[in-house]
């Protein structure tokens, strides 16, 4: 079995221009790439001999945290440790930087303590996410489940990002189906900024700005649980958002039916965007809330799931501005997808 | 020559969650583009005979602003109108959206009033602004400082961005050397963000951020004026900053001397960066101040460059949290410029 890549320690540091954490994580230079260079999305014809992610290859893996069906060789899901992990899971007893102490009063600077995993969502190297039954995708939700509930149990760790790199121009160095988890000692900015922003809508209206989400126009599609839309400001030319219709906070507190209902929204979005779109690179994140938000927090906070094709790439206005430029209105792109014909 | 093209006005839209705003923009999907398909950063073999941003073709090219020299039709420089304008340079007299008014109390709308300009840096295809000199660097940036000039004058214009996209993985579309400039009716929230940072150290050291900007470990080189550092939590790898010695806070303060010396730098810093990591993909910032700064403003805001080489993209941990995975710590980074020998 592949043992964790040693290196110096990850540090997290923010500065006081950017007031943005970083993660330093030299272990991650280390990774492989199934990708030479930036490519489409990858095709099925990839070498499957190689890939350590494919079934009976579990011992090129770093360690195995969980398997579904447990104890199966014949397994579906298996959630491991990411072998070029972004933090580190010991925590640090002899804490040092190699950084000199007027740099540190410039920043913060905090150990990079946390969890890093891998979730690979089928055993066989072909077979994505969208090919899977609306039953099969539920096992993987609830592989984020199980484990988002197993970090809640460390205090450290603060905030879950649960997200997805398909093709290498969103960043995959993987073609085999996965998707990542990291357990992070700070909330993150975009989370903070999200939370503040819903509490402001939640201050002025008394409503939770996603149970009120727009719909009129940017509806896509529905079922029994969830709806999916455009967002009324999406960032990028069909980004898709799935919603609860209920109101809950923590994307862990998903039931096994609302999984299944999920798990069958999620694949037909994942073949229209396919469909429509000729097969685009995508990421996807669940949103959810800090771990250990508090009760007056519940209230305004509720989870989804953002899904982003990459139809282009970003450039120095969005580096320098975090403001976006989207070609595409998304009342046209909801009326795009909303026609798509999957039968 | 060519005139801008007809299409939906553009809107600016921030939601209630992301509270982030976004250009919508349906011109931007029109424009051409050098690039088939991501690939590594144009080679002078591209094709100069299509491109309208050489010498002879400015026919081909949205309207003029200016030149420089003035009148001369052996320009060096030129700065015109974008083709495919992200804002529409026309006030919106009579303005309308598709989006019902649910909507629109759910987040915000503004029309998309503002200026979108491209800077030809040069007149010949394969000269980049590394092969320039100094005192030709220092015409380009010249030629940004008279265009925010004339952009302040206009009340309705809050800030402008200046940004640079070298290759196709960082976002260009062409290849002929050029930046562009954003004259934009709103604080983009990055601006917002980084302020606000700045304010609080000053708040709380009574000292600029960036005249005390960290250099023990992660100073590069420097010149008469300026100096250049890996910042303290730089985002991406060999991430740079390059920053005036005074405390100044609008770049377009820069006067004639310090324009040279600075081109002088950032010439250096270019080479190096293309020697170092084989001719990367590349984006550069200029961060300034709002055109209205207060002058309380002022004393904590001090303009800078940012010069981000393309190494590898980012991916749904960075789109979900807003926090970015570094792999090389910038005391590191530092240490392999400054060793790197351009003679
Ligand atoms: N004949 C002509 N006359 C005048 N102008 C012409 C022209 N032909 C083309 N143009 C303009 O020239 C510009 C060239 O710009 P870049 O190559 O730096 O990237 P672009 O703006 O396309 O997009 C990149 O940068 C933007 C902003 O960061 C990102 O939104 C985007 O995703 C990324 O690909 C384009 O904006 C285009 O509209
Ligand atoms: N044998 C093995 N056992 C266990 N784990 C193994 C392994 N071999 C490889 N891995 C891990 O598997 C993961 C595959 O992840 P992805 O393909 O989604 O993208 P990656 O994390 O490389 O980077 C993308 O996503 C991150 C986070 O968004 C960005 O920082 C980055 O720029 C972008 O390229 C890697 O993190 C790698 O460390």
């Amino acid at each position: 079995m592949a043992s964790p890549v040693e290196s110096r320690r990850p540090e997290l540091r923010k500065d006081s221009v950017t007031n943005r954490w970083v993660i330093f994580s030299p272990a991650r230079a280390k990774r492989p790439s199934d990708f030479k260079s930036k490519s489409p999305a990858p095709s099925s014809t990839d070498s499957p001999q190689t890939c350590p992610f494919c079934i009976g290859q579990e011992h090129h893996c770093a360690p195995e945290i969980f398997r579904f069906p447990p104890q199966n060789p014949d397994w579906k899901v298996r959630v491991i440790q990411n072998l070029y992990p972004a933090l580190s899971r010991d925590k640090d007893l002899d804490s040092s930087t190699s950084l000199s102490s007027g740099s540190l009063l410039w920043g913060c600077l905090l150990d990079g303590y946390g969890f890093h995993d891998v979730i690979i969502e089928s055993p066989v190297h072909s077979v994505h996410l969208s090919d899977l039954t609306p039953e099969d995708v539920a096992q993987v939700l609830f592989a984020y489940k199980k484990r988002i509930l197993q970090l809640a149990s460390d205090d450290s760790i603060k905030y879950v990002q649960v997200f997805k790199n398909h093709g290498a121009s969103a960043g995959a160095s993987m073609t085999h189906p996965h998707s990542q988890m990291v357990g992070l000692p700070v909330i993150p900015p975009s989370v903070t900024t999200r939370l503040d922003s819903m509490k402001q809508y939640f201050n002025e209206t008394g409503k939770c700005s996603i149970c009120h989400v727009p719909t009129k126009d940017l509806l896509v599609d529905e079922s029994v649980h969830f709806i999916s839309v455009v967002p009324y400001a999406a960032s990028f030319p069909f980004e898709l958002w799935i919603v609860p219709r209920d109101h809950v906070s923590h994307f862990h507190e998903l039931d096994q039916e609302k999984a299944v209902d999920l798990g069958g929204l999620l694949k037909v979005t994942l073949i229209k965007m396919s469909l429509q779109l000729n097969k685009p690179p995508f990421n996807f994140m669940i949103h959810t809330s800090p771990l250990q938000a508090s009760d007056s927090d519940l209230a305004y906070s509720h989870w989804f799931f953002q899904i982003v094709p990459h139809l282009s790439g970003v450039g120095g206005f969005e580096l320098g501005t975090g403001c976006y430029i989207n070609p595409v209105f998304p009342e046209d792109a909801a009326k795009v997808m909303r026609e798509v014909n999957i039968s």
